[in-house]
């Protein structure tokens, strides 16, 4: 018998529904070292602080940057996909980016519900800090949604999606990659955004 | 100083974006008993089954009942007001209606998240019976939204929206009856989505 809570899909942004937005804004801007990722430079802290460091250097203030990232589109598919997904169940994006960075690619997918974190400005408009909302944020979302009695699924391509993945009812990994996929064979695995909805529409008549 | 966390903006449905649905259910299709609500049936329980038993004599299944739904308009000036909330701040909509109710509506706002009960449909389509999500499912929905480090702000017009705005960090009241606002005189009023966005862009910008 299918399970009768209602069915709540909770998304990551980045490499599911948009590019990776720094990458992205590096490759617009031709600023190399915006290319780091925590696989460069595991320490989060330290790799935010060295990205702080060099917006400043340029002089980019956050106007400057959200100016770039509004010429960056979502992944093609992914408004009609996020439309899909809103006709039939209730989605909210969880991301470990930033509203700042994330609101031009939000208006692009419609506005749906985001939870991410926040970016520090001082008064001359330059980026000063940054705020993580909590630790664990994502996957405490998806533990309060269960809590809320939803049925979850959670959808995310990388490593710090999978907590997220292992607290939802179902958890599906999108188009990882293949270290991703080796270090947790058992979750299952959608390539493309056709996968993602005939794995979603089995969920949400089946169980 | 401006409290720090993001902002989600929580708000009932029925009353603050959209007609009561049972009420224009009962104009629309002239049934005059599907008019009562708590007020008159305190008992909510009594009051649905009494509902169904209607429905069920009358042969009306959820899809005609949904096609009558259809035909329901948002409030005037809901889609500007819901769409102007999501451009400036996270917004999920709390209420005590069906899914399979709101839908429609749904629509015609451009599907923000809602958080709602269900109904339970028979193999001919009838309703057969409902499932509420959880109890205070609006406080508690609210009050996850406060774990998570959301700032929140929270609209109702009715009794069954004060707890919600009682726990959110501001409640604020939309248009309610007299008897609510003589009874819940600390809590602000707005009276109409202009008032509203006055509070809301002050909430916004101050504290």
């Amino acid at each position: 018998m299918a399970d009768p809570r209602p069915r709540l899909i909770a998304s990551d942004l980045e490499g599911v529904l948009v590019p990776e937005i720094w990458i992205a804004f590096a490759e617009k801007t031709g600023i190399e070292q915006l290319r780091l990722t925590t696989r460069d430079v595991p320490d989060y802290d330290q790799l935010m602080q060295m990205r702080i460091r060099i917006l400043r250097e340029r002089k980019l203030r956050l106007q400057d940057i959200q100016e770039v990232i509004a010429a960056i589109s979502p992944l093609p598919g992914a408004e009609e996909f996020a439309g899909w997904i809103r006709e039939r169940a209730q989605f909210v994006i969880l991301s470990d980016t930033f509203y700042e960075f994330a609101k031009p690619l939000m208006a692009k997918l419609g506005y749906p519900t985001l939870f991410c974190h926040s970016l520090e400005v001082d008064s001359e408009g330059s980026i000063a800090g940054y705020r993580l909302r909590l630790d664990e944020s994502k996957r405490s979302a998806v533990q309060a949604f269960g809590d809320l009695q939803f049925h979850t699924l959670a959808l995310g391509d990388s490593y710090n999606d999978v907590a997220m993945l292992q607290k939802a009812d179902v958890g599906v990994l999108f188009d990882p990659p293949q270290n991703v996929k080796d270090d947790y064979p058992s979750l299952p695995v959608v390539r493309n955004y056709d996968e993602a909805k005939g794995f979603i529409q089995e969920w949400l008549e089946g169980g």
